[in-house]
């Protein structure tokens, strides 16, 4: 696959050789290892562990995973490959809960299944289609770019959460995204991130990816961003989102309600920069959105070695639910929504 | 010093065989070791290399390092110890900016010195003066904690920042020691307390201080507490203070004014618990109160290691200030305000 030259250079999800390649990040910002995957359970198992995250990125490499699995049952048994094929489905899909761009991705995939004529080699197509919506990825990512970096201003200070950058996608990003359409616009004074405890995903992932991309980024503790709204003055909190719920409720990782919070106390414009394969319209609110919680471990520790103190307990959900009404902006491919509601993300969808 | 045998196990601040032994909370919980100081300077350098945090324990370790400078300068020229301990004073002010505890403690030790008839050695008198600031800021806790803890309603749900415990005072602690009368009383049902990058002073040494007194906690990190309020519902939030201004803004560790805000949006009741040393009526509001920045490596670290990517940036404010407007509930030793402001508190201060 050929993507634009400017983001030759982070290339998380490749397919090559015949097989899935995964730039592992827990590794980063040290170490740039990829891990070489050939079949589906070891793909669910790198959504499981965090090779890859971010919904839109999980996605694809979910679709990439529904190849492997074709690829594998039909060398098992050409005549027959869909047998088994739904169990290497249910793997994938339970590889991670609060993330809907995972189910959808194998929604698509399972119809392109469904439509291969029986006895035919199933790889080609399944591949190609993955391949569609990595490209697709990377090409609504941009157009979202475009899309929210009309509502900076001139001088514009943003803060962003967690990583909602091109390793968390095909490429380009979605909250990152903007940011970097916005800075290449000439919009853009300043860049805050969040460091994003306890996976650091804005102190490792977003302040390499932005640096990468010649964009100079100032970190702070999770806890410091309303501080930071007060004493700097900020113009927008923009991030990602895990999944949108039909009346605009937003799904994203812990920490981003709280932002939220903060910025409608201080009148800082708060965006979400999402694909629509991010909504779900079965969905009717946020409390409906299923919300992994994950070891308390990561959170009694830090950079791997163990801080809290003996016998401490520690509560660790992954992802919080803001509601619509502390959002300004919502920022699809298929354009932009300001106030979400049901009704305005309904006629979005139809 | 006698301390009453219930807080005999944690006492952070020592006098014994003439010298000072400080805690070094730097190294718990792994490690439990006590420095000894002999001097001012080395007293001043663990204050501000964190040896011993807190506003009211920096109080207190300054007054015993007064008792040293005392001694030092006694030693050197009995007929005119007076000479050159400005400089000494002046060396222990400067050892952090934003606690006043410190002035306010170096202020009441230089009365004690102008008092020294002259040519009398200044040690033990200067000494039974400093003991008596830490034994009074004890039972000061131990009162503002049960104040404290008439607010709580049975099975309350409190939520505590940074380390106000018996670690940051003479013993028994401001917030902690509201959560210890609480809890005592059968008044609360459950603790959690955020983890407080960048030093983790709520992992290491709330969780630490709790579990010692048999007293479960729960750690999450600092984004997670709006989210907790909305899915676990909180009674209140209880926090100490570095530095209140007469109008009753208050400092307190990086987070709080976060808290705060998260409080105020889902009708959580917020509480400040801090002794009379902590308010500084010659500020008249927040605005005025020094707010210390350290390294940005701190930030850019986790447990010592360095976390974030090459050439990222970090802002690394220690405190920030919540305006009294958010604030419920003051508790001091001199009794409780609601709603503070600059005409309650300053007729307390009187």
């Amino acid at each position: 696959m050929t993507l634009p030259s400017s983001l030759n250079a982070i290339q998380p999800i490749q397919w090559r050789d015949d097989c899935l390649y995964l730039l592992d990040q827990r590794l980063l910002p040290q170490t740039e290892r990829y891990l070489a995957l050939d079949n589906c359970e070891d793909v669910a198992k790198a959504i499981t562990d965090m090779v890859v995250r971010g919904a839109p990125a999980i996605g694809i490499t979910a679709a990439y995973g529904v190849v492997l699995a074709a690829r594998n049952r039909y060398a098992k048994r050409a005549d027959n490959w869909r047998e088994g094929i739904e169990t290497d489905l249910q793997t994938l899909a339970q590889a991670r809960p609060t993330a809907v761009n995972l189910r959808w991705a194998l929604d698509v995939m399972t119809q392109s299944i469904e439509a291969v004529p029986s006895g035919d080699n199933p790889e080609s197509s399944l591949l190609q289609l993955a391949q569609q919506i990595h490209e697709k990825d990377i090409r609504d990512n941009q157009r979202m770019g475009d899309l929210g970096a009309e509502f900076l201003q001139a001088d514009s200070r943003v803060l962003t959460h967690c990583n909602a950058g091109a390793l968390a996608t095909g490429g380009y990003g979605t909250a990152l995204g903007v940011i970097r359409s916005g800075w290449r616009q000439g919009r853009i004074a300043s860049v805050y991130a969040d460091e994003t405890r306890p996976w650091m995903q804005g102190a490792r992932l977003t302040a390499w990816e932005l640096i990468h991309d010649g964009i100079p980024v100032s970190l702070s503790i999770d806890g410091a961003a309303a501080w930071l709204m007060q004493q700097r003055g900020l113009d927008w909190v923009i991030v990602g989102s895990d999944r949108i719920a039909a009346n605009g409720d937003v799904a994203n990782k812990i920490g981003t309600y709280q932002l939220a919070i903060a910025a409608r106390h201080h009148g800082v414009g708060f965006m979400v920069v999402a694909p629509t394969s991010t909504i779900d319209m079965s969905m009717a609110s946020g409390g409906d959105i299923p919300i992994e919680e994950r070891d308390a471990t990561e959170v009694l520790q830090a950079a791997g070695q163990r801080v809290a103190a003996e016998d401490s307990q520690a509560w660790n959900p992954v992802f919080d639910v803001t509601p619509a009404e502390l959002i300004n902006v919502l920022v699809t491919e298929r354009g932009v929504i300001e106030c979400p509601t049901i009704d305005n993300i309904s006629a979005m969808m139809l």
